[in-house]
C-alpha cells in the first residue's frame, strides 16, 4: 500500500463518524476506523493522536484564524477582526453541513468528546488572544475579546446547525456578533 | 468515628491541595487525602465524586449564582445582573486567596484538572443562560450573555490571583465587565 493516500484525513473522519453513529463512540476502535476507511492504523496515527481527535480540526481552525487576523487592517476593531476571521470558515462548514450535524450529535452524546471540544475552543481563545496582543490589545482586552469571539462562534454554530432555512454560517456569525454587542450595551 | 465531621469538606480540600502540591496530583490517592484530613475514604466520597472534584465547588457556585439572579430586579440588564451575582462571591474568594493561588497552580499543571475546570465553567454558563431565559431573554441573547459573564469571571479571577495590591475580587469583576463593554463597543 502506498504511503500516500488521497484525502486520507477526510476518509478517516467520515469512517469514524459512521462508526460512532452506528455502534457508539465507546464501542469503536482505531483499528475499526482504519479498516472502514481502507487504511492502516499507522496512517490513522499519522493524522490523529487518538479516536477523540479524529472529530476535531480545532487546532487547524485556530491557526488559520490567527493567520487571517494578521491580514485584517489595524483600523478594524479587535472583536470585528475576530468576526471577519471566523466568517472566513463559513464556506468550509457550509460544504459539510450534514457531516457537521452528525458530528455534533456524537459529541453531545459523549462526555469525553465534550471535554475535548471545550479544550479545543479554550485553546482557540488563547491563540486568538495572543494574536490580538500582537495587534496591540492589552492582556485583558485581548482575553475578553477572544473569549467573546469564541462565544459568538459557539452560539452561531449551534444556530447554523438548527437553522431550517439553511442560511450560511457567516450570516449566523454576524447575527450573533450583533446580538453580543446589543447585550453588552443594554 | 462519628459520621458527622466538623468542616469535613474544608479539611478534605485543604488536605488534597497540600498533597497535590507536595507530591503532584497524579501521585496522590483518595486514601492519602482522607488520611491526611483524619477522615475515612467513605467520608471523602460522601463529599466528592473523585480526586479531581475535590478542587471544585463549581456546581455550588453556579447554583448560588442562579439563585441570586432570581433576586436581581428585572429592570437590571441581563449582563449587569450576572455581574452583580458574580460579585457576591467576592468575599468567599477574598477569604481564601492563598488557597486559591495554590489551587490554580495545581490546576494549571494538570491537563485533567484543566478539563474539569472548563467543564465546570461551561456548565455554569449553561445554568446562567437558563436563568436568563427565565428572566425573559431570548435563547441566543441568554447564551451570549452567560458566556460573556463567564469570560468576565475567568479574566477577573486571573487578575485577582495576580494582583500585587490584593484588591478584592469584586473590583476585578467590575473592571473586567467594563472592559468587555468597551471592547464590544469599539
Amino acid at each position: 500500500m502506498s504511503r500516500w493516500e488521497p484525502d486520507a484525513q477526510g476518509r478517516l473522519e467520515r469512517a469514524a463518524l459512521e462508526l460512532y453513529l452506528e455502534r457508539g463512540y465507546d464501542q469503536t476502535t482505531v483499528a475499526e476506523i482504519a479498516q472502514r476507511a481502507g487504511l492502516t492504523e499507522r496512517t490513522f496515527f499519522r493524522h490523529f493522536a487518538d479516536k477523540r481527535e479524529v472529530l476535531f480540526r480545532g487546532d487547524e481552525m485556530a491557526r488559520a484564524i490567527v493567520a487571517l487576523l494578521e491580514d485584517v487592517p489595524p483600523s478594524v476593531a479587535p472583536l470585528d477582526a475576530v468576526g471577519v476571521a471566523l466568517e472566513s470558515w463559513s464556506e468550509f462548514f457550509d460544504d459539510r453541513r450534514p457531516y457537521s450535524k452528525n458530528r455534533q450529535a456524537v459529541i453531545d452524546a459523549n462526555p469525553a468528546l465534550q471535554e475535548r471540544e471545550l479544550i479545543k475552543l479554550d485553546s482557540m481563545a488563547t491563540m486568538i488572544a495572543a494574536a490580538l496582543r500582537d495587534r496591540g490589545a492589552t492582556e485583558s482586552a485581548a482575553a475578553l475579546t477572544a473569549q467573546a469571539g469564541v462565544a459568538v462562534l459557539k452560539v452561531a454554530f449551534q444556530r447554523w446547525l438548527d437553522d431550517p432555512s439553511n442560511q450560511v454560517l457567516a450570516v449566523h456569525i454576524r447575527a450573533a456578533l450583533a446580538e453580543l454587542k446589543a447585550v453588552t450595551q443594554a
